[in-house]
């Protein structure tokens, strides 16, 4: 893999011509700059902005251990068969994809590894100002770029940032796994609202049923608007890869749904909504940091330490000075 | 439990008197207006400044599963015999003490109940601009001034920004248990490097040598300066009683140390400083949404989608709009 660094205009826009062309060592070359917020991030998001929105955005949350590195590598594999091109990103830190932490490179999913139609990503959101909320959709449309016809996003449904990451896709698909309370705990965790198709995987344990109703009987509960849509719940063992076209079917009558209703838009301008604010905050967080070189905030927390002053008048001093600084 | 909102400086006021002498309803009203970010919080935050830095604040984190409220229990136990105040905070959304996003109200901790030198309280960030890194330390701030000698904060090990909230602890205690590759798990997901204090729980089951080992080994394989602290690694069987005490003197340990070193003023300013930094974050955010009435940011949105502009030139229309609007 190639280390060197794009310093100059003439290099990112080489960069992303080899992405657009598919050559996978450009393309994961452009999700690391994007991933650790290299300074060049802007131009490389100017490059991008015209193939926005090209690929169908799937989301994939759910608890640790109801399978949804087996579920997106099933996904990925029906997907395949209809000759989508397909990405993937897993922003889930207790995925098997995600071993980026550690071995300080991807890990490609198993089956697909010498599949040049896939493009297979762990994502992290340290060093990027921004988060994952500016860092997951700025990696999207590198994938997008590269002619992705569907990306899988993938993230661990607990925090609230992953949950939200998951959110923000065209279609949001929640895994369950029978037992343990999953289904309980997924209201608790706020996974239920952002779910547009419930996969209970493992469905051929004991409690598959129950978990079933359980949610088939919260969405009864939940109120729609007419023409708004129902969440549908579908069942699947993705270890054997049974119930894989049953989740497909249900994403695509969602995808009719966005496109037929409007809410695709609405969902994809909220998605740019997020990203534009995460960008926004990052610069404004980087500003806090360096007002008076740090100095103002240093000496503020030892104020507070101290119970000189509490962290609510001195965020509003802080406030102040970011004004006065410009 | 009280509903009536306070709305004028004296009611805050009177509220802090009957949570300095114990009055445990008048506790949960102010941790239930710190969590919503009442606008009344910089009030609050002021009248309880003087108490700030009085409680010994503890995090516990861990995956799902491998025991933190037991855990959390039996430290309450141990640390109620001592004769402590304690206060808990859970953040964990798989907790079962983190009923209150379902229940609408807080689920006490069974064994302590009816204890009046126990505090228990769910978390959650929803509706708090600046996050779970405002609400928390602003939560652990109430009972502080409750009179509370020990807050334990419990997050759930997965997802940043709770294990960001878990490392701001006095003593940052890493759950783990055997099997599962749960030990590579918490390093991937960064909780490694935020642990002070690893428990290996359910160390009665098959393996928990071998994870005792790998945490031992990592632990060996850091680099550390003089002087520095070393991770202890203790076993227990929290369900069982066993190894609480093994827990409570690594704590003991380790607060011995952050006195005698200094780091305990360097954490606590830390703290102080990311409690500060989400509060202006806060504020700035709320700003981004208000500029031109948010119709600049929804036109934004609008262009990013369309592929007119991308994000990050987005950011800077509207940072510049945010200075102007000044």
């Amino acid at each position: 893999m190639s280390t060197v660094s794009p310093r100059r205009s003439r290099d990112v826009s080489d960069l992303v011509s080899r992405a657009r062309e598919g050559d996978p060592r450009a393309v994961a070359r452009l999700v690391t700059l994007v991933e650790s917020g290299d300074p060049l991030l802007p131009e490389i998001a100017a490059a991008l902005a015209p193939y926005a929105g090209q690929a169908q955005v799937i989301g994939l949350t759910g608890s640790p251990g109801v399978g949804k590195s087996t579920t997106t590598n099933e996904l990925v594999r029906v997907l395949r068969a209809r000759g989508a091109r397909v990405g993937v990103l897993a922003v889930d830190p207790s995925s098997p994809f995600t071993g980026g932490a550690i071995l300080g490179d991807r890990v490609r999913m198993q089956d697909h590894a010498t599949d040049s139609g896939v493009y297979i990503r762990s994502m992290s959101s340290r060093g990027h100002l921004g988060g994952l909320s500016a860092a997951t959709p700025a990696a999207v449309r590198v994938l997008e770029g590269a002619g992705c016809d569907v990306v899988v996003v993938e993230t661990v449904g607990v925090g609230q940032a992953e949950v939200d990451v998951a959110s923000l896709a065209d279609t949001c698909l929640v895994l369950l796994a029978p037992g343990m309370g999953d289904a309980i705990q997924a209201v608790k965790a706020g996974i239920l609202e952002i779910a547009d198709v419930f996969v209970v995987n493992k469905a051929d344990r004991d409690g598959a049923d129950a978990t079933y109703r359980d949610i088939q009987g919260m969405i009864a509960l939940g109120e729609r608007e007419p023409g708004q849509w129902r969440p549908q719940v579908v069942r699947a063992v993705a270890s054997r890869s049974e119930g894989i076209d049953g989740i497909v079917e249900a994403v695509d009558k969602h995808r009719a749904w966005l496109a037929g209703s409007g809410a695709l838009t609405l969902r994809r301008r909220r998605r740019a909504q997020v990203e534009i604010e995460a960008i926004v905050v990052g610069r404004l967080r980087a500003r806090i940091g360096s007002v008076g070189d740090g100095a103002e905030l240093t000496a503020l927390s030892a104020d507070v330490v101290e119970g000189r002053t509490d962290p609510y008048a001195a965020a509003e001093r802080l406030l102040a000075r970011i004004a006065a600084d410009r």
